[in-house]
């Protein structure tokens, strides 16, 4: 495809997702599958690429692949160091070795905090291209996810965040704990998710004990599947709630993450009167991407 | 084994205990694997049973099977009921169905509480197997575990109690989630573990935003695995135990389990200047099922 000019790339933990772009960013045409960076071994990624973009190389140029998020892991492709917040985010790209001569691999280097010991990577990237927009903004960004980050931006600089492992702790908790047989896959009780997190705010310390509740409440008094679903969301959403207060109490929200795990956070806001906006993470990635092609990569 | 009078089972979810028994209760051999009823169909509980008591069984005579634990529930071998606390413990037994004429198989009732819900399966034996030496007796009893219980007991009745999923959210924590990488099978810090359960008893909420610093701080500032492994112990015991404050505080505390996980506890009620006093779980069960089998089936 001689019309695109380079290569975004996603490198999650679970997923990988890539991007043809047009100079100016433009989506020409895109790929992903589930080849995340939990299921390759470092020598792998190359070929894993390849797959992936294999339609879009030509013999005659090298084009630019510019990446984001845990392939710059230890357990990824090769590890990438972190700038220290307060920072903007990327300002050195890492090369990862690549033999095959139709393509240079370009990795971004993840953001790092000394004290209170944090990290993300592919995250900073998101919120480059949310500050594409809102160049100089102050507010503070939620990240929902695997492991949710809350994010304190100011005049346009990372200022300081903390990593709760909230998505994680929910999928360990509804699929693999023995409220595996009593919490639905899907379906949904607004009013039970709203109060579950309104209680964990409330009484953080009783939630813990709340939990095998679930299982005991299915049992005895036929608790439906939905409703232990949206109890536990509200929990799990309510608990870091709670922890970071100092974030969103009396601010408005910026929120970055996909549809699905968004809506709950945003159904959290509303019901704490929040005020709260919804960016979808996938278009900013590649917002940010795109930034750091033109002022990094100079073209 | 003309000597045994009669098998004692413990079939929990995750391992199967069976001792062959005097009339008054003594050991005279025993047997155990993990063929837990979490690797079982119901159909396959007699044959599993046969392969672990085969060599105490006589062609002459027909020996009692007196078994408790997660056998009788619902993914179990076959569902008994629950008697209602406040109670004594199990009064009617169930009869599992079996082919084999040397062996009846009688199966322990389970607690349930109707408010807040919450049910146990094995423990209400290891506390009848404590009463028995302790007639009458009024207090706390924690039994460390998957799912740990807390149990008011009053004059000799279970009153009330509540579960915490602690051991299995810490197996699931350091084992499944992205902690595993920094945290130790084996080790500990015991200055670190006391310190955790202190913080996560004064300030529970922030926990939430702790689990995820194990991780940072191993990457940025080389936190061993073995104080990762004893600050992600402490952290859990420690929300357990801000949660659990009625129980314990200004009180005396029998705790019944195995060794390995009652030190922990003890370890924690030591640093919160709570008397504590352990007794070995399989004891008690064994304790308790001879009670049971002298005053129910009446031998």
């Amino acid at each position: 495809m001689r019309n695109i000019d380079w290569i975004a790339v996603d490198w999650g933990t679970t997923r990988l997702r890539v991007w043809g772009l047009s100079k100016q960013g433009e989506i020409l045409t895109h790929n992903s599958s589930d080849k995340g960076m939990n299921t390759l071994q470092s020598e792998e990624y190359e070929q894993v690429l390849i797959e992936h973009i294999e339609d879009w190389l030509d013999k005659d140029r090298t084009i630019a692949v510019l990446a984001c998020g845990m392939l710059g892991s230890k357990q990824g492709w090769i590890e990438t160091h972190y700038e220290t917040a307060p920072c903007i985010g990327s300002k050195q790209l890492v090369q990862a070795p690549v033999s095959n001569q139709g393509f240079k691999v370009y990795i971004c280097p993840g953001v790092k905090q000394l004290s209170p010991a944090d990290i993300m990577r592919g995250e900073e990237t998101q919120i480059l291209g949310f500050l594409t927009d809102n160049p100089g903004y102050s507010g503070v960004i939620c990240l929902p996810g695997t492991h949710c980050k809350w994010v304190q931006v100011t005049a346009g600089v990372i200022e300081y965040f903390q990593t709760y492992m909230t998505g994680e702790l929910y999928a360990l908790l509804s699929q693999h704990s023995i409220l595996r047989h009593c919490v639905a896959k899907n379906g949904w009780h607004t009013s039970a998710f709203k109060k579950a997190v309104a209680s964990a705010i409330d009484s953080p310390a009783t939630i813990y004990g709340q939990l095998f509740s679930l299982r005991a409440e299915s049992i005895l008094n036929g608790l439906s599947a939905e409703v232990a679903r949206a109890r536990l969301s509200g929990y799990m959403i309510g608990l870091e709630l709670c922890a970071a207060q100092q974030y969103w109490k009396d601010k408005e929200v910026m929120v970055i993450g996909e549809q699905q795990i968004s809506i709950r956070y945003m159904e959290a806001f509303r019901s704490l009167k929040i005020k709260s906006e919804h960016f979808n993470s996938d278009e900013l990635t590649i917002k940010g991407l795109t930034s750091i092609y033109h002022q990094i990569l100079g073209q």
